[in-house]
């Protein structure tokens, strides 16, 4: 499992001010804890406004790369910040994202062409986010499509179905399910990724309810996830759901991970 | 989902010593907290030597019956017992289990037929565990041939596909998966029931295990389960799944029981 740690993310309070007030001890301690709880990428969104979201984006790119060695998703509504931050990281990681909306893919795809970055892609279109499954895997095959073009090969793109609040659904997940088992279907070394924690928007206990889902959207072919690594109760029920669905043979992944602390009680030494 | 209520199990230390001792209030309390918590049914196991089985199992059920007004699971691997204890109940229950083994069905399936019970039915033979989907269902198939020679209909039946350890499986739930979802097709109006604990048998962190595996289960089609209804987590699990599922229109279920105090916080008043 691709695990993309969100806790960078200036849209929540205590990110905002630790930006503004370049407090790198913060943001280095959000990339440590994240490390250590064994995310994939550390995500980066500013969430500032756009004039200054490069430069702010540089420097938070180069505070986390002081604290940590894994690869930076580059996370922004804006195709060119992604293109313009690419030179700011150690490695290539992830462009956070594109979609089917405006000149994004014509911005993204050209700049990542040739190189080993990765990227993510929403299936939301011109005209929003499409109702049907039929509609959201129309504005799959256009993506796949012009990543195909630019030799995009699919192992590179973690496509997000748009994961929605179960609490206006009237057919619980039934068609994301399917969006996702026909994306994995067409394309077996796709990544199917998502923010599985929008499915609990406006309901109470929203732990509970985000956690059925990650472990019914791993089983449907997610195999990618933007969350909070240092859940470990979360963290727990995706190593479980690995297993339950097979791809754990004996248990082993769900045992070392257990042992290193990574979810449930430590054991005692 | 109708929840089996299993904390009445002799075979639980504190349990045996409370039916030993004869200690009513402990059972009643064991009655009671299940109650509370939305059990559908209270399992009564005794877990006592045949010798004094029967007597064991009428001091249990009449306790049980001061405090709860709830249908009784009356528990016992001897369908003798099964059938001797039926006249102790208030009302019909479920009676808990049969098999494809020995003469347990020919026992117990004239004693309910034209009644109101309910019988679990577990898909094991008269040689052990069958190993493959197939032959779990062609157990299956026989239970039901014979279930309806008594005429006793599929929806009073609740099959027990055989939840078993995860750790030594080399291919996830698939096969159980598969028996599950065959059998939920063939009779639509059937009850698919489980020990769900048992999947983490030998794990470390069960629970966590135990909440992944029913999510996965509902979303297969279980729609009974033999677990502990105190257990909160595990019940938020299941009406999470229900609404993933899309058998709870709205979450409206979700929500009730959550501020019925069933699973969560409670809320502040």
């Amino acid at each position: 499992m691709i695990i993309i740690g969100e806790k960078i993310n200036g849209s929540i309070p205590s990110v905002a001010k630790a930006i503004q007030e370049r407090n790198a001890d913060h943001i280095r301690h959000l990339a440590e804890i994240q490390t250590q709880a064994g995310a994939t990428y550390i995500d980066i969104l500013s969430s500032v406004p756009v004039e200054i979201e490069v430069e702010t984006m540089k420097w938070l790119i180069e505070t986390v790369q002081e604290a940590t060695d894994l690869p930076i998703s580059i996370d922004s509504p804006n195709p060119e910040t992604l293109v313009e931050c690419m030179p700011f990281v150690n490695k290539p990681g992830l462009l956070n994202s594109v979609s089917g909306e405006g000149n994004k893919m014509d911005v993204v795809f050209p700049a990542i062409q040739g190189t080993k970055w990765n990227v993510a892609a929403l299936l939301n279109g011109n005209y929003g986010i499409p109702k049907t499954a039929a509609d959201r895997l129309k504005v799959f095959d256009e993506i796949m499509e012009k990543a195909a073009k630019f030799d995009i090969a699919p192992s590179r793109i973690h496509v997000d179905p748009l994961v929605e609040m179960l609490c206006t659904a009237e057919d619980g997940i039934n068609m994301i399910a399917e969006v996702m088992e026909t994306m994995r279907e067409k394309y077996p070394t796709i990544h199917i990724t998502g923010a599985c924690s929008n499915i609990s928007f406006n309901l109470p206990a929203r732990k509970i309810m985000n956690q059925a889902f990650i472990v019914l959207s791993i089983y449907k072919g997610m195999d990618s996830a933007i969350l909070d690594p240092t859940n470990s109760d979360l963290m727990g029920m995706v190593y479980a759901a690995e297993a339950l669905k097979g791809d754990d043979e004996m248990c082993i992944n769900y045992i070392s991970a257990y042992r290193d602390g990574l979810f449930g009680q430590k054991k005692a030494k």
